[in-house]
């Protein structure tokens, strides 16, 4: 995958120590990739926005990659983008520009973040989910495969308002959020819900149009006796808390 | 982008004047690109069907994109169909054989068009669009991500009849269209809908099953006091009415 | 297409007789490609999984595909995976690995298969269906766009139990399988529903949550008067009883 074959880096790229690139990528012009990050085979990174087609004095913004990140193959992150440490795509994601994203956040593969976009930390997007510009997602928020966030309320116009989801929070797959709506904290939206009206924190949301069906501290584990939700305290793959509980882990972070 | 690296011409490949191709693109034979056309990395334009891999006496049929495109990268375009001027893709479209498009027509990243298909001009597909074969869309057509033109009534069967849609109709993100289905002018089918039934002119459907929520003129638009719809009168963007509006540009096009 | 650029080979690869690979593609180490087979351009196959780039020990298991197979541009095979004779994909196919497919299985443009499934013979899946980890699906189902089987309950949690699905069955564009849900043979999921309960065989089930509504022998033929289901003595292309008709098919079959 690392054979030094048909990679090509544009001006003023800055790569941090123990970096591979894999053949045929292209990076930019104006990209900063962080320590220990690996960008597999095909992939562009800082892609030029339409402005450089059309214009010869372009300049490409810039894009910043966070260290210890895995980019696999086939993805095409665009330029003035920021990602912060331990970043992961599936494969064929696109990242359009003006994405922010937080610490330790994956995107699955197929993946199409249509930029101006702003994720917390430990975001998790499975395969092909569809972010709508101007969304605004929490820390610790899971999207499943072919979830849609929506930005026009009366197609086609001149408006464009993202929704809003809170920490913690759960989105189901094929579910689909309408413009603006705002989704509390430790939410789950139902598979194929279409979420249409504000969600208040611990809501349960199912059907087309979505219903509120219950709280979601009323939700049975699978997996033992009592309760899932707050998921917090029966999941820690991957999250800072895990091996210490949750309960530890937000007492030591207050108290840092 | 245009580093002229394995770039690949098939024969009686036409291309017109200040045309760019990107590296790793592939064009096929009997191929026809106008001019000031922009193919982007690693396209295939001209891309053989399956006789192709089987039939040593194969013939590539035409293909014509017309003048001031912009094919993005990863974009795939068979062979035997016509798109009119001032065409654009986003990253990894896929366009099977026999899809003709107007002018002005766009299609979104990842979108998937199955053949088979006719477009009228200044249609915009989003991101993620499926379109079965055989299905006809009018003019200034809009069309959201993750919506489905579907064909086949009775799955598996010999029986293809696609969809049928309006000018000016607009189709929300993840709304199904069934087999045969027609869909009137100026209609609005909302998020999620799944459309099993003819649908009237100046018609809003919701739900899944879709049923008629309102006329479409009675929606208020969200930028103003008044009415959003017909949306032609408050809407513009990469229209022929823009900056004169639609009255007007209709009366012209009349005395034309 | 078949140039011979930039193609590259792993250790221990073992390709049959009148294969053709495409430009631009890799074959990881450990793969075996049977005779006939075509892979064409920008293919990945016996894709390394995470570890590869973290351990330099690593050794890539084997992956089998099978004689007379199509694997279109753009897909990305995963180790660790076993295709039997006559596969096809479409382009920009993702197959993660410890997948099983049986004979004559074809996975449409864009779809992902998350891998750890096992699928029978003679399955089709069209674009953009996504396979959720641990499923299981039999003999002749055919899967449309957008599909989408899940496998966690409680998401996020540690429990993944894929749905299992009937010889026969057909599943229609945008439906959703819940985890762990079992559909029957010789079922009909209609298109955009959301099956959250086990489904017995020869059910029609519609609708958000997902009803039966009728026995799929009760539905008519669109070609012809008569039923259409039991679609096997209605629909034979590519079928294994082509030409002879499905009950002489079984009786030639159990007479073997």
């Amino acid at each position: 995958m690392f054979n030094h074959r048909n990679v090509s880096l544009g001006q003023d790229v800055k790569i941090g120590q123990n970096v591979k690139i894999g053949d045929n990528t292209r990076i930019y012009d104006n990209v900063k990739i962080g320590d220990n990050t690996i960008i597999c085979n095909n992939c562009s990174v800082g892609e030029p926005v339409n402005d450089f087609y059309y214009n010869d004095k372009y300049v490409n913004p810039p894009t910043v990659i966070g260290p210890n990140s895995l980019i696999r193959s086939h993805t095409i992150i665009y330029c003035d983008s920021i990602f912060g440490e331990n970043f992961a795509t599936g494969h064929r994601v696109t990242i359009r520009e003006k994405s922010i994203f937080g610490m330790h956040c994956s995107v699955g593969t197929l993946s199409d973040i249509q930029g101006y976009v702003q994720f917390g930390d430990y975001c998790r997007l499975h395969s092909n989910v569809h972010i709508g510009q101007k969304s605004t997602i929490g820390n610790f928020v899971f999207i499943y495969p072919y979830v849609v966030f929506t930005n026009d309320p009366t197609p086609p116009s001149n408006v464009c308002i993202g929704p809003t989801v809170g920490n913690y929070t759960q989105i189901a797959v094929g579910a689909i959020l309408f413009p603006g709506i705002k989704v509390g904290e430790n939410c789950l939206i139902g598979a194929g819900a279409v979420v249409t009206e504000k969600v208040k924190d611990y809501s349960v949301v199912v059907g087309n149009p979505g219903k509120v069906m219950c709280d979601i501290k009323d939700l049975d584990s699978k997996e033992k006796k009592g309760k899932h939700y707050p998921w917090m305290y029966n999941f820690d793959r991957g999250m800072p808390w895990a091996g210490i509980g949750y309960d530890k882990w937000m007492r030591n972070k207050k108290s840092d």
